[in-house]
């Protein structure tokens, strides 16, 4: 990963917090001590720790050494629109295994949200998304026939549908999120490695075109011990969102 | 309620879908009927279901009438600052029954987010919040000493605490919020009329002042069948995300 020193030492933090080497409650490293393992003064030291700490994941000091707190990955809202794009931000390897790929006729859920007749035929998409090789979110994607065609010849483990697909001239200029809690049924939790009756974060989202005709719908669903959503705002200027605007996409 | 028809109408029907009134898979009334009903023209009736349908509250519809598809009211990041001005616009009575309202040693998660040292003393507040009576929140807040002390001589069950206490003088530019999910303990689940292990859509928010010093931290959970957050953007502009800044709650 490059970039500043300070977040090259954040990811690095991060990286071991959620692969366990430094588990919740554990000390972390001293500020002499990540000084000494990666050759930098104060200054950058400091910095990375701020970071963490203001994402929550780790806390305490103030005298004492602080500690890990959580193993959660908050994910901004401004790269809310590519999980692969999160991902490689927090210094983290995405990854996807593409479970089903159809041809279907629309549910009376899709058919609402994409302005299609119920039982008209739309591509249907199920994968699961994976950070560090951790399964960390499940994605049930539906297609309007116009712009889920382009997929039965690509090959959607191989990285982001939403480029491939907007490399093939589909509009994918806007979105709407719904955000809630779903508890896991018997498919999420064994894809998702949780119990059933877990609480899941669901996003269910509608991508359309710039002159708002439905393109896509998904309903994806969270591990919330591995990842929340923020958002910052303040009263002096407007959150800092959407810096990575969806035509943008890796 | 004022404002122009088409919302007026709109809001009635959520009420209606709300209150069970209209349940959902019942048929929402036709146009013909709304416009009777209203004594109004097909216009603002057209606006209204358009509206209901791109919250998702009703579908169907293209030949076969609309029918309700959801109870759950979403709520726009754009009011996400203040329950009782979303339930307003929304057409619904806000209301909230204080609990508990203490002066106790910081814990360790309050600590970190407020920045202060466990064990120094916060003031919290325990609140449900209700929309039309229906339980739909539960608000755990802890404020730093100097903001919270306010508290023990206002009536939280009156009206908005952060509008009162910005009368005070307490400054609250900044927030930061980290939505994730989690399963309803079990006074959760008596508050909110669940069952224990239903899933809870959660809400963690800091406000700080405009110089980033910590004044409140809240824990707040929803119930996800009746509340969704909402967020919309697009590749051509910025999200419209807080035309109500925090300073300007009622």
């Amino acid at each position: 990963m490059d970039g500043p020193l300070h977040e090259r030492v954040a990811a690095d933090l991060r990286r071991r917090i959620r692969s366990g080497d430094l588990p919740v409650g554990a000390a972390v490293p001293s500020e002499s001590q990540l000084c000494e393992q990666w050759g930098a003064s104060r200054g950058p030291i400091r910095q990375a720790l701020a970071t963490l700490r203001s994402e929550g994941l780790i806390g305490g000091g103030r005298g004492k050494p602080p500690v890990v707190r959580t193993r959660t990955m908050p994910q901004p809202f401004e790269t809310f629109l590519s999980f692969s794009r999160w991902a490689e931000q927090m210094g983290h390897q995405p990854g996807q295994r593409t479970l089903e790929i159809s041809r279907r006729p629309a549910s009376a859920e899709a058919a609402d949200a994409l302005a299609v007749d119920e039982g008209e035929p739309v591509v249907q998409l199920l994968r699961l998304r994976l950070l560090d090789g951790v399964p960390t979110m499940i994605e049930r994607t539906t297609f309007v026939w116009d712009a889920g065609r382009w997929l039965f010849d690509f090959d959607c483990d191989s990285g982001s549908v939403l480029a491939y697909l907007t490399g093939r001239g589909v509009d994918l200029s806007r979105a709407r999120h719904m955000i809630d809690a779903i508890v896991a049924d018997e498919t999420d939790a064994e894809l998702l490695t949780v119990s059933p009756g877990a609480a899941l974060l669901r996003e269910r989202r509608r991508t359309s075109s710039a002159d708002g005709r439905p393109v896509e719908y998904s309903d994806d669903r969270y591990r919330p011990d591995l990842v929340s959503f923020t958002i910052d705002n303040s009263q002096q200027a407007r959150p800092a969102l959407l810096r990575s605007p969806l035509g943008e996409l890796p």
